[in-house]
């Protein structure tokens, strides 16, 4: 059975087509810069990679392409082969924690959740009313970055703020990546081999959270409200004293939009190091001896580290630290340094196998004497939605 | 030698006269409510205390009041017999890791600090002054509450924020409770009996913030740029996602000195729990039953136990963890709920002695199999005042 992963950004779109139960990615590709005059996409087939530029207005158009690729490489002859899509919809608010299939009264829902997530609840909404109208009769199901942190307790999901603000306003603790630390969490449970364990799931990107997952639930996340709390990103600052705010759109005239946006584009490893948001440019800067390149990734270990302990003591121990998502799977030298972090409790690698372990390996990093073992397990949220899209299907 | 602690606050003014080095009181007062028609002050004696409702305009007349009452009660024949005053002052930005003799240098620096406590810069000069004229003898020292967090390093201070923030504007971590948590690791020094240790201090009071303290040195802090980031506090909201400010603007109409005014005078403890600010109220809400008095509670035990997680990490081991303040030395129960969430660090109570340890009782309340043993000792900013004020005056 053919079934679509679709992930809509605010201006991307990535996509994965699977033979199910099999789980055989039969294509791939990402469009990006949706709206803008550089938009271009790239379609992975084989094993091998293709860039195309095309003018891409808008997510509409991006459908289009990814309908008209599946056909140009004869990976369908009939729309009617694609039984299930299932769309990544970046916000659940309270009323999912799980997958559903796409109804109308889901997307009056999702619609009402847009001030939430402005940018990319359109985005996710365009794309499922696109594939609604040309593959009527697959099943659309809706797979939200929210919905693993939904069994979060109240005591950790409330903002010690006026009480209105959360009944009134819906102001808690969402928690995102839900889908990455949800499959993470499932397969470190293979590996070990058991359900009930306590996991510190540490999902390192550009953007990055960590949660504290016991016996396959989620107990608590680094992001919060919005995407831009918890450790430190490529661009988002994570936690900071917010008191900083009005003060510096008094020093220098800037709107609180202007703040907002420096807060969530120019920060993080960016803002300190002024090198790059990017990690392997920070990490040849900081190898260079770029002192602010180097203080840059030191806030940001600290910011992992201090996650990492935190959640050893709301878990009351750990079975497992796994790290995943880009930095977590290729960036040994994030893993070390925030592990040295942690010789309170007992963790240590094993350097030689952390360096080998990248490009998509998985496996233990830890050393024998690391009282809690480490692993790297790579993320794939597009095979979680098959995997949810298939389960709803049955 | 008789030598005066003076802490201004935004609209009081405590003091304590003090016999030194003997340490003795000789008398102390407390000043509330300047400025307003509800204004009144206390004088202790003896063990005494009298309370005496006077229209108080400023802080000069506070000082009036003050140095009447010392003539008043004996305590003093001639201004010169006042050696010393020390004073607090809440801000002395990066320039001040030390208590320093008050110049005129040191009152420009301290004003070009305003725009950072610009409530609490204005009242703390404005006692200098009158000092000044009143007892043109005595030498005055200014003792900075964010002085002892000097010592952190700069990966610990800065935030994940354009780097220009802080080196134009100084947006940095300076904590504050600097004088208690200095009083505190000193006394914990004492009792231990060695100088090379490991400490957190959890100053828990209507405000609070915990320290990291390593031999001797402060290494972290929950307070950042302003007084209210870290745990959560009486009104104050402690650590909160910044991303709901501008949406809780939008969906109420607040301009942002409203929110921010909800933010550090209605939440908290008194947001979550809509009974009081007041530890003691919301403690027999939640033993009646009040459910929001039992969240409001439990997200502040969440807060503290997070952070005390943190700096055991931090600080690689943890020697003591000392409870300091209003509900540090008194709220037994706050102690338990904090120290039940410890289990992964092995820290057990005694209960009993918990329950015992109380109104100014120093001593340990955890019990023999607990890893790292947990005190409660009664901080005492005026003392520690007076001893740097006579460390100055030597």
């Amino acid at each position: 059975m053919k079934l679509l992963s679709v992930n809509a950004g605010s201006s991307s779109l990535k996509f994965k087509m699977y033979e199910m139960p099999e789980e055989k990615v039969l294509i791939s590709g990402y469009v990006e810069r949706i709206g803008s005059k550089s938009s271009f996409y790239s379609i992975t087939l084989n094993g091998e990679k293709i860039k195309k530029e095309k003018l891409i207005k808008n997510h509409e158009d991006a459908v289009n392409i990814l309908i008209d690729e599946l056909f140009e490489n004869n990976i369908i002859e009939s729309l009617d082969e694609i039984k299930g899509v299932g769309h990544r919809l970046v916000h659940g608010g309270d009323k999912y924690p799980n997958s559903v299939i796409i109804t109308e009264d889901v997307i009056t829902e999702a619609e009402k959740l847009k001030d939430l997530a402005p940018l990319h609840v359109p985005a996710n909404l365009l794309c499922v009313r696109a594939f609604q109208k040309l593959t009527p009769n697959a099943t659309e199901v809706a797979i939200f970055d929210t919905a693993f942190h939904q069994t979060i307790e109240k005591d950790k999901f409330i903002y010690a703020v006026p009480s209105e603000w959360y009944k009134e306003y819906g102001v808690r603790k969402y928690g995102f990546h839900g889908t990455s630390h949800k499959y993470v969490s499932k397969r470190a449970a293979e590996i070990l081999g058991k359900e009930d364990l306590k996991l510190i799931i540490c999902h390192i990107g550009s953007g990055g959270s960590l949660s504290a997952v016991k016996n396959g639930k989620c107990i608590d996340t680094t992001m919060g409200f919005t995407p831009n709390s918890g450790i430190v990103m490529g661009t988002r600052s994570g936690d900071i004293d917010y008191g900083m705010i009005p003060y510096i759109m008094n020093k220098t005239g800037m709107t609180l939009e202007e703040v907002d946006s420096k807060l969530n584009k120019e920060s993080g490893l960016l803002g300190i190091s002024e090198v790059s948001n990017d990690w392997r440019d920070v990490e040849k800067a900081l190898k260079e001896g770029n002192e602010d390149a180097k203080l840059a990734s030191e806030v940001m270990f600290n910011s992992i580290a201090g996650y990492i302990a935190k959640y050893f003591v709301e878990l009351e121990g750990a079975d497992a630290i796994c790290f995943t998502a880009g930095l977590g799977e290729n960036a040994s030298y994030v893993r070390k340094n925030v592990c040295d972090r942690l010789k309170a409790l007992n963790v240590f690698l094993d350097e030689e196998v952390n360096k080998k372990t990248i490009l998509g390996e998985e496996g233990l990093i830890s050393s024998e004497e690391s009282k809690i073992p480490v692993y790297v397990i790579p993320t794939d949220e597009e095979l979680m939605m098959a995997r949810d899209t298939l389960e709803l299907l049955d």
